[in-house]
């Protein structure tokens, strides 16, 4: 196979699949060419779509199954009856070796408990958190976890900084990522337990990393930091809170520029750079979260997103693959955990 | 007195304290005229300021005193040691019915703990919280908590959604306000435990109010609920995920018509437009934060907001108490709450 990544797609996730997901390859594939593609699905849906897309159809192996895995659907039950759904069949797709990834836009729960349970975590690591990187003032910045992790303890908290770290270098490229702990302020005793507990071990240079200290809410888009580490439940409120105050302003940016006809005949001016800014701030551009922390790469898409933003989340996984994210964090996590001490809490032989 | 509202102020709180506070007291007093103020500082920095401002001269009483509280003091080392700060002092005002709202732009965490032990917390509520309100694409919404309560349960949660409402109905005038309770999903069984309990609680009708469910972070300015309760690490958190994407939305926004000839002509168009909007989303305007649940009224102002927010704080104290809020909540609580037993945990008299 050489240098070329494949990718299984769970053709069958997502408010507009299988449609959006075989755009999505298709866009993916002229940006990354030679990528392979298995999609699992309802041969009778894609069949047809396929065929409109020939040059996708030359990538592609498509593996028939009827069943799927519905949005509403617990992550337990998923899990136990759903082993001929599309989702489940990519993710086993990753676990024996036949694709280097998996990327599926359906429901995120049950996606994080197969993975787990198909994948297995990586050595060291308790938990696997949901990560994304977003625009800042500066660029761009991880945050995690999003939304994997309702309760978080500082054991935790330390583990996602160090997957934060290790993915800022592989796939940002960045040599020495800073990493930043949210919290409601930046002196040391702010906080819960959790993030107070964790605060001090990071600070303690127990790991590696370069710690910057506490975050605040503002700083994430700031850029104050490379990594932002939070539990899942605050991440996962700060990402959509922060979806939502950039819809509020382009809204209101649209109707501002309705208002009048000196308005409208301003944007003609500016439109321009109006769309570089859109561009440049598009939901799209950021879709595709990483579940980091086991032994495979995958990536959630945005359920609601388009064929533009679902190649977004392909090509997450494919420059996970390609910038060999795996072997970083597994050396890393070597590096870090000296060979366990055996258990305490095993009696000793008599 | 008649309707004429008067207005303790910690002259001495914020970064650009005093002169930004009496200027403010200045604005307030146009927008509100009949207002008094009593101003606690230092009378050597307070009189050549007053010396400028010949209107609000008239309306204001000054109290010397030379101490202060500083931005790092912790709370509990406040309340102990700073009897004669310009912030205790303030409070002290509205305690002893000198005034009817206190407005400071000092430490946070030190107008708290000072504010519930002077004022003590409303019968039927253990813990005030912080409150704003803020733009939605409907209108307007309020939000608590936003950081007194780093660590929340169930009751406190429901007591907040109480409150909530009674802010919505008569600050903001609204009749039936919907209440939102801040999670990472609307489905029953997300969350943490006092999140999912509060959920149980409030949706049971225990509290007369239209809780509306689960909201997410999106609905926030989205204006879904015209309440969005959450604990106040996650609030404080949201609160400043939205001002950074503002922030940055702004920037860029900037930037962008500073791109080209032409970006900078549809400026000149489009400017009268724009400046409405720059006007409706201005974090000045939302300046001052209402602590609710206490035995009077505290409005707290960011630090570092200039004349024109300051005076949008005092103006959140003025309608607080002009609406009677104070009375509303009471009555509200005394519906809700019946007499109380006797405390179990007491012996029985012999």
């Amino acid at each position: 196979m050489g240098d070329a990544v494949t990718i299984a797609l769970d053709a069958m996730g997502g408010d507009r699949a299988p449609a959006m997901v075989l755009q999505g390859a298709e866009i993916a594939l002229q940006r990354y060419p030679g990528t392979r593609f298995l999609a699992f699905g309802a041969e009778s849906e894609i069949a047809p779509l396929l065929a409109k897309l020939p040059r996708l159809g030359g990538a592609v192996t498509v593996h028939h199954t009827s069943e799927t895995v519905s949005d509403d659907a617990k992550p337990s039950q998923a899990l136990r009856s759903g082993r001929q759904s599309s989702m489940r069949l990519a993710i086993d797709a990753v676990a024996d070796g036949r694709a280097d990834g998996v990327v599926s836009a359906g429901n995120t729960g049950a996606l994080m408990a197969i993975a787990k349970f198909v994948l297995k975590t990586l050595p060291g690591i308790d938990r696997p958190a949901i990560a994304t990187y977003f625009p800042t003032r500066r660029g761009e910045s991880v945050m995690l976890d999003l939304g994997a992790n309702i309760e978080c303890d500082a054991e935790n908290l330390v583990q996602f900084a160090l997957m934060g770290d290790a993915f800022a270098r592989t796939v940002l490229g960045l040599v020495e990522p800073t990493v930043g702990l949210l919290n409601v302020g930046s002196e040391e005793l702010k906080g819960n337990d959790a993030v107070r507990e964790a605060g001090v071990r990071l600070r303690s240079g127990e790991v590696p990393i370069r710690f910057h200290g506490f975050v605040e809410g503002d700083d994430i888009t700031a850029g104050t930091v490379d990594v932002v580490v939070t539990d899942g439940f605050t991440g996962n409120v700060a990402l959509k809170t922060a979806e939502g105050t950039a819809k509020l302003f382009t809204e209101s940016l649209r109707s501002a520029f309705r208002h009048s006809l000196m308005a409208r005949l301003g944007y003609v001016f500016a439109r321009g750079a109006l769309k570089k800014l859109a561009a440049r701030i598009d939901p799209r551009r950021y879709n595709g979260a990483m579940f980091l922390g086991l032994c495979g790469i995958a990536v959630k898409s945005h359920g609601s997103t388009d064929a533009f933003g679902f190649a977004n989340a392909i090509g997450v996984a494919v420059d996970m693959k390609r910038n060999g994210f795996l072997d970083q964090i597994r050396s890393e996590l070597q590096r870090l955990s000296p060979p366990s001490p055996q258990p305490l809490a095993q009696p000793a032989a008599l």
